[in-house]
Formats: C-alpha cells, sequence, structure tokens
C-alpha cells in the first residue's frame, strides 16, 4: 500500500508519499508544490494535475488520501479547492487507484487523539514520528503527512513502527 | 472560432457546439452527456474529461464558454461542479484553448435582453433563433447554446444570420 496524501490548494500544495508494509509504515518523502499567482488559473490547474501524474507513476501510488473540504468565508476558494479535487479523482480513476476521505477532525483525532487539535499540534506530533523530518514552514506538508497517515491506520491500529 | 458551451453537471451536462465565421453564427450541434448517479464520482469526473476531450478534437474546439457557478444552498454540489470545471480548466490549458465566462445575468442579458430572465424565456429565446432545434427534455442543453452564443456574440455585436 502507497499512499499519497495530499493538502491541495491553488498557491501551495502539500503532499506526502506514505508506504505501509506488514506492520511497518514509512515515510518515503514528503513536500509541497507552488504554483505561481501570477499564471492563470487553467494554466496551474494543468500544472498541478502534471506534477501529481509524474509523482503517482514515480512512486507507484496505490490509494490518495484526502481530507473531506469545508466552506469557509470564501466561496471563490471552495471552488477552487473543487478543481484541484477533481483532477486528482480524475487521475485516481485513471490510474485505477483507490480515494480515502477523512475529515478534519478525523485527521486530528487519529493524529493527535483530540478531534479538536489545532495545526501546531498535528505538525508537533508529525515531528514526534517523525524526527528526521525537516522542518517545513508551511503547515501543508505536515498536514499532508497526517492525512496520509489517516489512510495507512484506517484498516486497522497498527502498533506501527516509523522510519522517517 | 469553434465555441464550445458547457453548463456541467454530476448527472447531466449540457453542450453545444456554435461555429463563428464573419458575420455568420453557425449551431454545429447541441447534446447532453449523461453521467449515472450509480457510479461513483472519481468514474463521472473521469468519463465527463474523456467525453469532453473527443469532443474538443472532434469539431476543433478553439473557445470554451462556462457560466460562472454561484454557491446555492447546497455546498457540496457547488464543490462537485468545481470538480467537473476544474476538469474544463485543464482540457483549456492541454489543448492551448481560450476560457469564456460569463455570470448568469450576462447570459440571460444577452439572450432575452433581459438579466432577470426565466430558465423559460432563455429556452424559448434559443428555439427562436435556432427553429429547427429539436425539443429537448432538459434546460441544461439549451443553456448550453446560450452560453456558447455569449462567446459567439462577445467581440462584437454582428448581424448574425443564423443556420440551426
Amino acid at each position: 500500500m502507497i499512499i499519497l496524501g495530499v493538502d491541495p490548494g491553488t498557491r501551495f500544495s502539500g503532499y506526502s508519499i506514505l508506504k505501509r508494509e506488514k506492520s511497518s509504515i514509512y515515510l518515503i518523502t514528503c513536500d509541497f508544490l507552488r504554483l505561481s499567482s501570477q499564471k492563470p488559473l487553467p494554466e496551474r490547474v494543468f500544472e498541478f494535475c502534471e506534477n501529481f501524474e509524474h509523482i503517482i507513476n514515480k512512486y507507484e501510488v496505490t490509494d490518495i488520501s484526502l481530507e473531506t473540504p469545508f466552506l469557509g468565508k470564501n466561496a471563490q476558494n471552495f471552488l477552487k479547492l473543487g478543481y484541484l479535487r477533481g483532477i486528482l479523482y480524475f487521475l485516481a480513476q485513471k490510474h485505477k487507484l483507490k480515494i480515502l476521505e477523512f475529515t478534519p477532525r478525523e485527521v486530528k483525532l487519529a493524529i493527535t487523539g483530540f478531534g479538536g487539535a489545532s495545526k501546531d499540534q498535528v505538525s508537533g506530533m508529525v515531528h514526534k514520528m517523525f524526527p528526521r523530518l525537516p522542518i517545513f514552514k508551511r503547515d501543508d506538508v505536515t498536514d499532508a503527512v497526517a492525512i496520509s497517515l489517516c489512510a495507512a491506520w484506517q484498516i486497522k491500529n497498527l502498533a506501527a513502527s516509523y522510519e522517517g
């Protein structure tokens, strides 16, 4: 099971690749994709697709893990998030990957044991689990790791051993 | 200029192909794509993409015309509309097509002369312009024709002659 966790955004998209093998979980890589705000949206959507298709092929991804979005104050941002999620759905179908979705509360609960945890608490816990993980300036990356961890854990609760 | 007008939906997507040549506008075809509600969303998003890529190639589309969506009562439907729009943005960039967008008010105003027109009034006007157009059971098709007409008209107001 090779899980791609994504926290998509039209500027920054965090992602993480986790491998689950027997009772172990390995964090293969994590990073973020930056899309220029100078570029028109169709170009960014296309770049997002190309980039994640490359990642899916490179790491032989089997599952995509996502957080269910909620409508915030800005309906346009919510719609744009839809553009990127649509691309991930398209790629999942094209490459026969499973899509797993978790609510923000489920992700926080799985990682920190508390559904109302802050972004910092999630990030802190992710760093505790993977001590060799570099500090990213953006939460998107640790969020993506947390989202992919949820998918790795969801089949059964493993007494997992971690390898950064 | 060959315009693809789309009124996307996860069940029914109306579309229309208009050709603008000098001062004439020709309605090449219009129809709708039906996606089974039994199928999971990634499969429908993929089918939507395949179908519209086929249409873009078949009719040598140069422009895609869309209506700007508004957030209705159902935020989940709004998000799903984002999935399909994301695919159209992706296809536009992939095939180097221009995207033109109009608000619902602009579409109604262009077609009926009244920005607050009903769906029936828009449909009635479209049928007046293209008398040989068959009656579709769904408004999505005449909506798509109206959306593509907006794009055909937007460069300058043509004294257009119509050919159904």
